[in-house]
């Protein structure tokens, strides 16, 4: 999707500085307000120089959701207790971070988006995939019952996190929550 | 905010379809598309009689808000098991129903529209203390553990709702799907 034109090295400063640039103006203004020049402005450098690297806003968005989004399919502490208390970590993360508005615009609108929903599909694919694995090797290590339910497991997680992240005012939050969060749920999976 | 005028008489049903058509505009355009001429055509009807009744574009937003979302104030069926089932249920049906748009666009975008962060606010705090009432009731009755974590039980249910709602494909969803998520997540507080 990017390119570089002989002779002109990339800065890898500058092309993180577009890349948050752009996150932030589809956060703000989602996809009909995105347009190069507009990025181009936030970051502080000429038009020109983004047309250099991305043919299209599309490009430049699906590199900037790429790169500055969570991936969690390099989870793997060797315990599930640990694997899940880094992908609900990775979830606060996101949603109380600089790329919270532009993820959560991208669950609104990705699907309208020609050239950005197959991309977003993608991502999501392999991130359920990801996140799954992380539970089915807990099952098969034996550390969570064999009639464990991956979906309820995962959805709880993953939307407790993004409501703790949302809703729970800062001076409430602690830096131990995405643990408790993961304590409470493997309560809830274990046999009784 | 809404007013009648004399020997007019509300016809419920248009007021019905306003109210939807106002969601629809917003939940597809966001405030940046939001105006009376649109939700007018929505609604089939002219734009002079959105006029007589709401006086400006954020009383008929706030309007359309407060009948079309859901509302869990008035939830008490005398368990803490039917009130859960009852609160997942609502959000479960809120995100895959007609207002499901409007509500991601408005947990987006609320707080920056003047006029309606105010409402939303208002709503959400109301929202918040009745369902940790629903949860309180069931400690004091005894049907839950007092050492029971209100916020975490509440951010994973209504995050789980969603994340059902919004992200497990149709052929995979259950009319129990409210009563196994909240099993599954009593498990978690109880006792062990």
């Amino acid at each position: 999707m990017t390119s570089t034109g002989p002779g002109r090295p990339r800065d890898p400063q500058v092309d993180r500085r577009i890349g948050q640039a752009a996150l932030d103006v589809f956060g703000e203004l989602g996809w009909a307000g995105f347009a190069m020049e507009a990025v181009a402005r936030r970051a502080g450098v000429g038009k020109a120089s983004l047309y250099l690297r991305w043919s299209s806003k599309e490009a430049l968005l699906n590199d900037a959701l790429t790169t500055g989004l969570v991936r969690i399919s390099d989870v793997d502490t060797g315990t599930v207790h640990g694997d899940l208390i880094e992908l609900a970590t990775q979830m606060i993360d996101l949603y109380l971070g600089p790329a919270s508005r532009a993820a959560m615009r991208l669950n609104l609108e990705a699907r309208t988006i020609p050239g950005i929903a197959e991309n977003y599909a993608a991502m999501r694919t392999a991130q359920t995939r990801a996140a799954r694995a992380i539970v089915r090797r807990g099952i098969d290590r034996g550390e969570l019952p064999p009639e464990t339910s991956v979906t309820l497991l995962l959805d709880t997680l993953v939307g407790g996190a993004m409501m703790h992240a949302l809703n729970t005012p800062a001076e409430k939050r602690t830096p131990d929550h995405a643990r408790d969060l993961v304590d409470f749920l493997l309560h809830a999976v274990a046999v009784l």
